[in-house]
C-alpha cells in the first residue's frame, strides 16, 4: 500500500483535496499543474479504490456533475502527508545546497 | 524535491536507516528485500546528493569499508515519514476491504 502513497501525484492530490475540499475533475487538473489526463484518471481511480477518495455523480445535472472529495480515511492520510509537504517546503534550500556541493565534488 | 521522497524505496530506506542506524551496502540490500543493486545504488546516490544520507569509506580496512547513515537532515525527514509508515501499517486491512468492495462493483 505504501507503493500507492509513494507517488508524487498521489501526495499532491491528497494535499489539493485537503486544502480545497470537493473538486471537479477540471479543477483537480488545474490544481495539479502538469498532470496528464491519463495520470489524473489513474491516480483518482487508485485513490478511490483504496477508499481514500469518494467520487459522486449528480445525474440531475446535464451533463452529470462528477465531484471528488477525501473520505474520512483520506483525510487521515492527507494529514499525515501534510508534515511531509511542510518539511519539503521548509528544507528545499538546504537540499539544493547539498546537491550543489555533491555536484562540485 | 517531493519527487525524491515520493518513492517506495526512498521511504523504505529512510525507515531502515532510522531503525538500524549505520549500515553497509549489503545490510541495506538485505533489509530492503527485493531491491535491485542498480535501484539500491541509485537510491543511495539520490539520498546522499540530497544531503539526507552520509557515505563514509574507511580506507584502513581491506577491502575499504563503506558505510551509510542518516545525516541530521535525514533523521528529520525519516521522523516525518515514520507517521506515514505507521498509518500504512494500521490501515492496511481497511484499504484492502475498500479495494475488494471497489472490485466487486
Amino acid at each position: 500500500m505504501l507503493v500507492d502513497l509513494a507517488d508524487k501525484w498521489v501526495l499532491l492530490m491528497l494535499a489539493s483535496l485537503r486544502e480545497s475540499g470537493v473538486q471537479r475533475y477540471s479543477e483537480l487538473q488545474r490544481s495539479l499543474g502538469g498532470i496528464s489526463r491519463k495520470m489524473l484518471s489513474q491516480t483518482l481511480r487508485t485513490l478511490e479504490r483504496d477508499g481514500l477518495v469518494l467520487r459522486t455523480v449528480d445525474v440531475k445535472m446535464a451533463p452529470p456533475l462528477v465531484l471528488y472529495e477525501l473520505t474520512e480515511l483520506g483525510r487521515e492520510i492527507a494529514e499525515e502527508t501534510r508534515a511531509l509537504c511542510t518539511w519539503t517546503e521548509k528544507r528545499t534550500a538546504t537540499v539544493y545546497e547539498a546537491r550543489a556541493a555533491y555536484d562540485r565534488r
